[in-house]
């Protein structure tokens, strides 16, 4: 009979979602009056259509289906070149970094990538990840059968947990041990904390030093407003030797449901074999890809350059603007709440100290019963994320206002 | 350092496509003449535009995402219940085959899928493929660590490889030994056989003795004509309890640049766990794809939604009508010229033995040199394959007509 994977059993019950799904199911059907009044400020989705410029295109690239002459069949499992060329030129020539075209590889979503990175890399890594975290980084690993069990608190043995706290500006302490792959996420979900340059130099030098393999997850750099904080970790000279950089299109052009992402592996980044040889991971990526992958969808592909136009950047800017709009009303009505209040300055989630000591679950129910507003518990995204809770700020105005107003009515 | 997978450095070179694609750009480069002439049957992509109702369910799908009323953020990863809902009851239910919605995961490819199935089996498992093969099957074994090295006919070390021959009518005897996996593919890429309901009785009764898992690729169903032929493993009683289906909407809907396809994952299969427990696969899948993938585009589902409106599957009736006009077209020319012909009735693929004994390479060059027409070498596909040449039927019909008088013309 066929084995199935027993690291599967490993996974604790998809808890977190399901969890809130099943509170909210359960308050609404205690209060049908509620429901009706009940804004989510839990999951991290877009709300707004997409930018004009992309429905444009999308409306051009399904014409261009419907003809012999202009249809697309199998496309490049990498990518378009017209999309790898506009990604590599503008995320990263243009702000003088050097990426070439071909160390881009255009997917169907970060989340797909963070976990379809494992396949290239060998099953003998010490692993680290921040806590809290965003549970896919852990999960693809523990499915992967790189960690042992879960303990009573969900870390799983095996995987080097760095905390992020007040105390550290959420933003982890370098491993005291030598690692060989550690996942960074800035600006971080769920925290909303951002890395500074020197920070981030601090990284890049411990993984040159200790020839380890950052994967840097910036879905969310779009969000960055201070232009002291990198965008990329390809800023920071080195990065090029030891960093795989995961951006998406969800979070800046709205694409959550058009589903668009990129990943840049430079060629200048080697891996060892059991051996000890040292060669680049690029090949083995094209190949992952190349074998795994039948590339994105013609028509989205068109959507996702649509986005580097002149229209699309100024759309894209005005999707920005309006979700940060939401987040300092959010933030500003949590701080006036009483509440203490980190992230939500450059990037789209607002972390917020539960009052008096609470946990985060009570937080939870707290805000549905009293405010109707459904946030996300901090624990459920790492032991160290108990106390919390996130905020997200991608909503309609109107949602955000009201929601905005029913926190600074909260008696806490 | 991290480790890299050392399983893809036995991975032979992407040896099949480059060097067609390097054998055509030499015959150009050395005559510019024939180039313009040169008519590509190897690579199985389709060449007709979309269907108009799927054209049309895109645009709607596009402008949906123009509003926010109509706005489709993050979507369920196992795609839509609205698609899930139309495969199954069209697909399967339609036909008397009791499969539910929810075992219907809708994804981004067959390749994909084929691949990431992986993911959910153990590393011990006895894994059997037909020879020749579709290569992804056997690379992203390769990859996860499943077999040995290559040997010097390019078979990997630990997997069963069964012969498929004029003899057996390339329907694989079945394995001499128990195995815990088999692929089958039926229709077949490339040989274009199909297998009877006797034949896929057989198969199954094999699996349920043996335990064995099957992994069943339907990705030309649509291409059969006679209606003796099973479309579907689920045609034959028992396979819930034995097999796991890959579908496409590559080659019914000509999405191969659109991208949509679907796994079905009956609840009531079982693997065992390493100490021989039984569990079902259903829910490790369900984990797989939550956890790694975020579904498809929204704008993709509505397209595929349309395949099985009544237009819809009035046009890939036509569309299936043209291909296999185009077989049939391409079938009788090799047959005038003296060649013993397989496949291409129930299958949009014709596998040609070579005249004279040549070998498939031989072959390629020339029908390349004589004909300026591409063919896929039969080696390609596995040391089975050697002594035969692929046709594709995907091409507009002027093209098979052109290839047609040419392959006839050949002085063989």
């Amino acid at each position: 009979m066929a084995y199935l994977n027993d690291n599967y059993l490993k996974l604790r019950a998809g808890y977190l979602f399901p969890e809130i799904s099943r509170r909210v199911t359960a308050f609404c059907d205690q209060n049908p009056e509620a429901k009706k009044n009940i804004i989510r400020c839990g999951i991290g989705d877009v709300t707004e259509p997409l930018p004009a410029a992309v429905l444009a295109a999308l409306h051009k690239a399904v014409d261009d289906q419907g003809t012999r002459e202009n249809f697309h069949g199998y496309g490049p499992e990498q990518g378009y070149e017209f999309l790898r060329h506009a990604i590599a030129q503008n995320d990263y020539r243009d702000k003088g970094l050097e990426i070439a075209d071909d160390e881009i590889f255009v997917s169907d979503g970060s989340k797909c990538d963070c976990g379809n990175i494992l396949d290239i890399l060998g099953s003998d890594n010490f692993i680290a990840v921040m806590d809290p975290v965003y549970p896919v980084y852990v999960d693809t690993n523990v499915m992967a059968g790189h960690t042992g069990p879960a303990n009573e608190f969900g870390a799983y043995e095996g995987l080097v947990y760095l905390p992020c706290t007040a105390e550290n500006g959420f933003v982890a302490d370098l491993p005291k041990e030598k690692v060989d792959v550690a996942y960074l996420c800035f600006p971080n979900n769920p925290t909303g904390a951002v890395a500074t340059r020197a920070q981030l130099e601090a990284w890049v030098k411990y993984a040159l030093q200790n020839d380890t393999l950052l994967l840097f997850d910036a879905a969310y750099e779009a969000y960055i407003g201070d232009p002291a904080i990198p965008h990329s970790i390809y800023e920071i000279p080195g990065a090029r030797e030891c960093a795989i950089e995961f951006r998406s299109f969800s979070k800046n052009g709205g694409f959550t449901g058009v589903r668009c992402a990129f990943t840049v592996v430079p060629k200048t980044l080697l891996a060892k074999t059991r051996n000890g040889e040292r060669k680049p991971l690029h090949p083995l990526w094209n190949r992952r890809m190349s074998t795994k992958f039948n590339g994105v969808s013609y028509i989205v592909q068109r959507g996702a350059e649509a986005l580097y136009s002149p229209e699309g950047k100024a759309q894209v800017a005005a999707l920005i603007t309006h979700y940060m709009g939401n987040a300092t009303i959010l933030r500003d009505a949590a701080t006036a709440a009483g509440m203490q209040v980190f992230g939500g300055v450059n990037a789209p989630y607002i972390w917020v100290k539960t009052p008096n000591g609470i946990s985060s679950w009570d937080m939870f129910d707290l805000m549905l019963e009293e405010a109707n507003i459904v946030i996300t518990p901090g624990s459920g995204f790492g032991s160290a994320g108990e106390g919390y809770f996130r905020i997200s700020a991608f909503n309609s105005r109107a949602n955000a206002e009201e929601a905005a107003r029913r926190i600074k009515a909260l008696a806490l």
